[in-house]
């Protein structure tokens, strides 16, 4: 059974940019095979709870390399017989809309 | 100053699908003017500290409407002198990784 | 009608220590009159809409004063009919529990 | 070394009241044997990650024992050489305002 999940990972006193740590962070989503969708404010992915926390504290740990702090955000969706919803979720929204919605 | 934001409103207690209830806000979010981009897990805005929370309780009441009971979450991401980050933010990352990135 | 909320200011980019701006915020909501309980992770916080959401806007301003950069998260959970839930929300789960929690 | 971490478990479709859902969680979270502390929003617990993490997905799995659907929000205060600082983080804002605090 797999879990849509949102996260972000967010060094605290490394400076004001936060991209170079953000790149990491989405290098490692995008070469663990898993589907994502990545949005200004954080990475949706979809698998089995111990991949995606498996990719989650991958990332945090990536962070923490170069930072004496840091902030990990995670929020999971989990609904019993549902798969792909990082598809179906919105897709059903714009079918209730009858529009597209920019993404 | 604009700010940029992701909310997601839950309704508790009203079912197990809350896709009707994410399209009322979708619909308000896509109506309002301000630039957005939805997620499957929450939705992305740009604009004034005022202008924002004016449709984020907009969308909150919406679903309170017909519900007895809501969950709503706000994460605001506000960095001085910087604008349009809604499309600037993924851009910058995108060039630091040399791809693009699944949106 | 009441709503209770949680929520945190983390500035970003000021330092490794950001306990001088988290002891701005809680000057502010204790000066505010308004019923709340710090945690070491955020300060809850109950009241109409416009009160609470003008405090979160005070701190986070706050914070905003001596740092370029900060991320405000806001969790509010509404529920009709409802009053004074920063105190009987636990004591109902205790009841439940026949015992008394940790806070 | 060992994070500070908030979290909640949200049952969505089971009902408007879902303190015998928190019930469960808190009877686990007090069973583990991890320093933890209840608020109204959620529950704080410090701790190893693989310690806390596996608390998270007993508490979620406990939830989704009799609900279709569960939304779980994790928030982690990672810090280089700090311990204990369920209590400490507080205590040190205390200081710096002089005064105790509401918890």
């Amino acid at each position: 059974m797999s879990i849509l999940v949102e996260f972000s990972v967010i060094p605290v006193g490394t400076g004001v940019s936060i991209s170079p740590q953000i790149a990491k962070v989405l290098k490692i989503v995008a070469g663990s095979g898993l589907p994502y969708k990545a949005n200004p404010m954080g990475t949706v992915l979809e698998g089995e709870w111990g991949a995606v926390m498996d990719i989650v504290k991958k990332c945090h740990d990536a962070v923490m390399k170069d930072s004496e702090r840091a902030l990990t955000i995670v929020t999971i969706d989990d609904r019993k017989g549902k798969e792909m919803r990082i598809e179906k979720k919105l897709e059903s929204v714009e079918q209730k809309l009858g529009m597209k919605l920019k993404t």
